[in-house]
């Protein structure tokens, strides 16, 4: 049986694979996008890729997950943030002048949600929504067993959705959306503050001695002990995980920010599932746990609503294998 | 050719609906829910209500509309506010028994979109939302062309979509609703504080004239002269209307919280347009106004982004002309 290409397009490498009908990836390549010499070239090398990967298998069709607004009927991708120069262009057209394959484009986390769905954490599912932290914040949602694309190839947004009407300004030019509390850089902004607050608390001790509360000697964070740049994201979950004070308060925090985003898609969407991926999800179970309280908390619950809040299974992989299925959905009603 | 019928089933009222293909009611029947009495007598006469209308024509289905989490499945209604001791009742299965006909039941907010989409505001759409504004701020969305039901028929509870995290506490146990800001009793309350803090202002003043304010005199508000009581929302849509300052003030801020709602829709179902109805859209062209500059600055908008806000077109005829439709909808797929 013809087996199917994934492609998923960022900003600095480019991933393909060569994907059955269970998503798993038979065959892969990865090259650098470089994407500042401009879309073509890009696009050559990886129809190049797709060349090779037909080699070992009979190919029916390539699908590209990328960064940025896609037209779906056209695979067209608009202003794609971190492709600077691919504004407007053309993917589909390219590749399928370059490969005579036929190929499909959607947005990278449209991919994502599609491999989870059909092979990770959300199968069997019709109603979910699948999130991705890190730098950005990205969602899309599965209704009625269908992506929904919405009527700008702009659906599931959720990092620019609002949680605090009042709140930080964005950089989209809003205030107090989801993406300003949850985002990487500013979970890493709020952490290099607590430390600052941390460190002048301990050191204005006259004693510089750990500080005494209660009678225990209390441990100063491991935070406080590391060179600023080395505060990101992974370091303060591992820190969390191993039970450090300030870095749980930090994952909770940010879980219960995370929370208040999915009191707003399950109230919307009232998904039966929502999957949670991307690098920041890497902060692991407190994070969930911090998310889960909010929403049982403020998403009016009811008895036997069905709704879980989980992990993405596919890691890496989700995007190359949701993308290589955009040629077999149905089509759009 | 066989018609439908559609059926309102509110609190007070049972409004019923001979619909013709272009969504015109042809003929009408009007009933008292007497909802204390319980369901079965309540159905009892609406099995009567379709028993006249079919004297006048062939029917073929007929759709509920009804407040309350609607199990589409079973055509079960469970936990309808205004409608107490009807929880768990098996609105299909009693009307098809009484009726002899296809029964169809869906959430009366559901009912209004498909309406709105089938033939009104929504025409020609297959990606819109439409929100009830009244005492509830009701919400239902067309996902592809199709209803978004969610995974427990409550998708579209737009009233209890977070606008400030930190905000009021409301009457669902969680803070910052957007119902909270816009319901009806809620916009009430905050007219009665202004028109308080207005008549303390003017009689404050020495001479008890109106005010001087940069050599004008400052007319007082008309709602500052009116009994307590007579402060509603059409009375305040009236006097904006007239350009009464404290009135179109009370619209706009209630139209910059609207929007703070719509910018979450807009960010996660990227509607090509959003309708408004219900009573409170009464306030007239000020609120959309509002609501759309809200939108406008905080909601992600690109160049040549499609997304229109409307007023919805079939008034109160929305529930019946859609709950009508329920059975001719292409299955779930």
């Amino acid at each position: 049986m013809a087996l199917d290409i994934g492609v998923d397009i960022g900003g600095t490498n480019i991933k393909l694979g060569l994907v059955d009908a269970q998503g798993r990836v038979v065959a892969r390549g990865r090259l650098k996008t470089e994407a500042r010499k401009g879309p073509r070239q890009a696009l050559e090398r990886v129809a190049a890729g797709v060349a090779r990967l037909r080699k070992k298998h009979v190919v029916r069709s390539v699908g590209v997950g990328i960064a940025g607004l896609v037209d779906h009927e056209h695979g067209i991708v608009r202003l794609p943030p971190n492709l600077p120069g691919w504004h407007g262009t053309g993917v589909k057209e390219i590749l399928e002048e370059l490969t005579g394959l036929d190929v499909h484009v959607t947005n990278d986390v449209n991919a994502v949600c599609l491999g989870e769905w059909l092979f990770g954490a959300g199968r069997g599912c019709d109603d979910l929504f699948c999130l991705t932290l890190g730098t950005g914040v990205g969602g899309a949602a599965i209704v009625n067993g269908r992506l929904a694309l919405g009527a700008n190839g702009a659906a599931g947004e959720l990092g620019h959705t609002v949680i605090f009407g009042n709140g930080l300004p964005c950089r989209c030019g809003g205030r107090g959306c989801l993406e300003r509390y949850v985002g990487a850089k500013y979970i890493v902004r709020r952490a290099r503050a607590r430390v600052k607050a941390e460190v002048k608390r301990m050191t204005s001790h006259r004693d510089q001695m750990p500080l005494f509360k209660g009678g225990i000697v209390e441990k100063p964070s491991v935070l406080a002990m590391l060179p600023a740049r080395r505060l990101d994201p992974e370091t303060i979950g591992r820190a969390a995980r191993d039970g450090d004070r300030l870095a749980l308060e930090l994952v909770q925090e940010t879980g219960d920010f995370l929370g208040l985003g999915l009191v707003n898609v399950v109230a919307l969407f009232d998904p039966a599932r929502i999957i949670i991926g991307g690098g920041i999800a890497g902060l692991g179970e407190p994070l969930l746990k911090a998310a889960r309280r909010t929403v049982l908390r403020r998403g009016q619950l009811f008895d036997g609503r069905k709704l879980e809040i989980v992990p993405a299974a596919l890691g890496n992989d989700a995007g190359i294998a949701g993308a290589s299925r955009l040629g077999r959905l149905p089509a759009p009603a």
